[in-house]
């Protein structure tokens, strides 16, 4: 075969072809001052395609011989990468303002998880799930329906993978609009009998054990989706406001965060299996019997980060404002339904800005990510507001519309010394407000309306916080919430050189392990804020879920890091 | 001072103000049934807002008196929390279609840090940047400014944070349509001369010394910028195709990873500053001299992950199309340009999906966020293209349009060996790809379009990849792009409890670690399949910067875990 083309047409040539080439170069300034243009009028024994995007040429194509591999068939027809589609789910059927009615009649295929079987005489119901909402597609299937037998010898069973062919029709059911007609079922992969979701309730104690199946049950689906929103939508607000997301890292050698209870990250310790059978001995040691740091990976003791707070400064002073969102460890041995060991944070940090604009943009954020989820959640937060807690969507719209009240430590102090409560914790001005406070403030004292207390005793502070003229407090702020108690804490940093130093010195930290935060303070300073917030901490908010190890895939608390 | 109200305003108090209250109570059955209608006619002591909300009153207020404690300012005029706004940056300015002409006139208040400062006889010339994009506002000062002064005196240099005030005017230069006539400066934080980041061009080694300052370059600050980009448009493409992103955990006692090798994760050893001076006998000890690690914090030997991809399949295997985005990590000795212990992967996970499926989503996310940043980034990605690596956009431009090719395993071999090409690495069959290899596919033998192979040997890749029909290959894939070898990795996954029973068994690998694993090919498995992309190599990818180490802002690599 040999065909000729126009010299107008540039031909995409498939390797391992061969052919005969007559070259006719596209006379240009260009190609005519290109030092390759003598050489190859004859075709070069190696041509490349890159070679080939320099020239318009006439181009015989001969069909393929002494070749001396076979030519697979995915380069002869498959040669370019397929087309991303994106898959049909329960959720662009059923989660249209139709809720499906649009597409009766259409000829469907559904994929999904099996989340109850109900057999009857004539028919059998499936409720499929796909886990792209919490709604299942009812499919229903009589004894005529291809595949049928899978349901009669009990192969189709709860926690199976099939896939459903059918029609959409109205469903004379009331639970749902729409119903799948199948005509044909395909199994895709059983359940054994011994899965451990089954139709009756399971506690959530129970499923933590089972953290890599309990994704497939309605409120830990519910649970993955609603925090999957807040995190878009946390992206989303910080996006649209001009802030540039920033990783701060994780192992980190700097000693700057001081006493915190902090993971070492070391390779001293063997690694993987062998870890379990090491001996004592094999940790490498000075001639004084001290632990030889120069050894480790980093050459000293590195640690888990617990906030990317003054490396998100060093970016805020630069870029103006930022944001890190990722993981931060805590290695207290606290084995509460409040505390994890890893979790996930949220840091913006602003210049220019001052402790009022912390605030503000701490409530808008909250504001914002609240309305996304009330918005774009709305059967998951159904789901919340009648079996989690209940009334959860309307104290969540009262966040999203109310103005939110601020109100000095001191102030938030006589409020709790002329409360008619007994607090298992007693208050004085001083003192670190407790859980029981902070409810009591928000819940109580201003009727669920989110407070914000700000100014707090500089000796309960860190040490980057900007002191008042007061000289006792200094610029910080904790948003507290109705439920969780502080929800956010922020503050704006001491960007005064002298003061910062002098506060370093006060507390015995050592100056010279912060040179580089200093050094924000010596080369062009500015006044800046930021506030961290627990995203778990914002899912337990966002869905009712009593527990933080809920509120995490896979949660990390003392003696539990499995899977 | 007493206010009568309207029986229909329902009113906001603020606390400790005195007030008497006439309750009538809104007349409803809800109301009417409610415990505490009889109670509150004679208004408690103690009125809570929440108890408020429940009536409707008329209300008189009076005014203070009789407070045992100073109302402060802030909750007498402050109360609540300010609205946030966006505050006006240069890319507002000159980021407009008009490069800023829509402001002539204008009166602006510019904040940033200056680029640099040039005196003539009577203007001065400040190049200010606040890091909302590359280009600096031109800011002309005439000795009559206010505050001009600080300029004579040298307090305001390079480095240094200043606020001008000025009016936008069209600039008679060429490099930019308008500059910023400043009548008053503010000096916000002088710059000392020790500032290492003058206009003086410095290497990007010495940069790496100053990872705090660094990104007020305009190389840094460019990096930063693309990064976020590529960031947030990777949460914008899988959003917009439904998958949900998942928090795959960082520290893991699961040992499934196997033989890589990982930072161990422990509390036997003091943390923070202790651990400098910390006696190699303080590890604890069972009798048998082993590490004791039952008195570890997780109860056994925890790990830093090397990848969520076997938890992100639990994930899949209930909401069908999931992604993590997270740090991952390698104690891998390599002190290359191409290496760092802590870096973040993007890691999707398909359901019902295969190979096939896999690739063309592959390939749909890298042309989505290359399109994203050559839209989004203009400016940056102009200063690569002229500075870092030349033609880099038209590079990514044909990434953005051209299909991509793939070929099998077999084939790119044979490739090779046809090469006329010596590799510093001989390749045979059953072989690794080297870079040097998967560079050649990519840049020479397709002449810089990504390529995927796919269908590797079995005994080269990990054991969860998809058996294929040959016995001798899995359905795993690499995409190759030019410059930087192989940037995605990924597979169809084994779903077939017994063939992976089988790979287990034939690596040597305890099935009783992987449980969980094979128990989502238990109960209701399904074809799946996903892919893993290192995000520095993307940036790379997308910047053309050629250490891996200038693509994250603080690298971790052997012996360097500063800042």
């Amino acid at each position: 075969m040999a065909i000729a083309f126009p010299p107008s047409i540039t031909l995409r040539l498939r390797p391992h072809r061969l052919f005969s080439i007559s070259l006719f170069p596209t006379i240009t300034p260009t190609i005519l001052s290109n030092p390759i243009l003598p050489k190859p009028l004859i075709p070069p024994t190696n041509l490349s395609f890159s070679s080939l995007q320099k020239w318009k040429c006439f181009c015989t194509l001969i069909s393929p011989s002494g070749e001396d591999f076979k030519v697979p068939q995915s380069i002869d027809s498959n040669v370019k990468v397929g087309h991303f589609r994106k898959r049909l789910r329960i959720l662009d059927i059923k989660g249209t303002p139709d809720e499906g009615l649009d597409r009766l009649g259409e000829s469907l295929v559904i994929r999904g998880w099996v989340r109850t079987l109900r057999m009857q005489s004539s028919v059998t119901f499936i409720e499929l799930n796909d886990g792209s909402c919490m709604s299942n597609m009812q499919c229903v299937v009589s004894s005529d329906a291809e595949g049928y037998g899978q349901v009669e010898t009990g192969s189709i069973s709860t926690g199976a993978s099939i896939v459903v062919h059918g029609i959409i029709v109205r469903s004379p059911g009331t639970k749902q609009k729409v119903e799948l007609k199948g005509h044909k079922i395909v199994m895709v992969g059983e359940s054994d009998s011994s899965f451990p979701i089954q139709k009756k309730k399971v506690s959530r104690e129970f499923l933590r054990t089972k953290a890599h199946l309990r994704p497939r049950t309605n409120t830990f689906g519910a649970v993955a989706r609603v925090r999957n929103a807040l995190a878009y939508a946390t992206h989303k607000f910080f996006q649209e406001n001009g802030f540039v997301w920033l990783s701060s890292p994780i192992i980190t050698a700097s000693d700057c965060e001081g006493a915190g209870e902090q993971f070492c990250v070391t390779t001293l310790i063997p690694t993987s299996q062998e870890a379990l059978d090491s001996s004592a001995g094999v940790i490498p040691k000075t001639e004084e019997g001290l632990i030889d740091w120069s050894q480790d990976f980093f050459g000293k003791p590195a640690f888990l980060t617990v906030s990317g707070q003054l490396n998100a400064e060093t970016y805020a002073t630069a870029l103006s404002d930022v944001y890190t969102f990722g993981p931060t460890f805590r290695a207290e041995n606290s084995n509460t339904s409040r505390h994890l060991a890893e979790f996930w944070m949220i840091e913006p940090e602003l210049a220019f800005a001052d402790l009022n604009d912390d605030m503000a943009c701490a409530t808008a954020y909250l504001q914002y990510v609240v309305r996304y989820i009330l918005e774009n959640c709305k059967e998951d937060m159904e789901f919340f507001n009648t079996w989690i807690e209940k009334d959860i969507t309307s104290r969540l719209n009262d966040v999203a519309v109310k103005d939110f009240v601020q109100l000095s430590y001191t102030d938030a102090v006589n409020i709790l010394l002329k409360a008619n409560k007994k607090f298992e914790f007693p208050v004085k001005w001083g003192c670190d407000l407790q859980s029981e406070h902070e409810r009591y403030i928000t819940e109580e004292a201003f009727g669920g309306c989110p407070v914000i207390i700000r100014d707090y005793p500089k000796d309960i502070k860190a040490f980057y916080m900007r002191q008042n003229d007061d000289g006792k407090t200094v610029a910080a702020m904790d948003m507290l919430v109705p439920r969780i108690g502080e929800l956010i804490g922020g503050s704006q940093r001491e960007e005064r050189l002298e003061h910062l130093e002098n506060r370093l010195d006060e507390l015995k930290l050592r100056k010279e392990s912060y040179w580089w935060y200093l050094d924000l303070r010596r080369y062009g300073s500015v006044p800046h804020a930021g506030f961290g917030l627990g995203f778990e901490r914002l899912v337990q908010f966002a869905t009712g879920i009593d527990n933080i190890r809920d509120a995490i895939p896979f949660p990390r608390t003392p003696g539990s890091a499995e899977f």
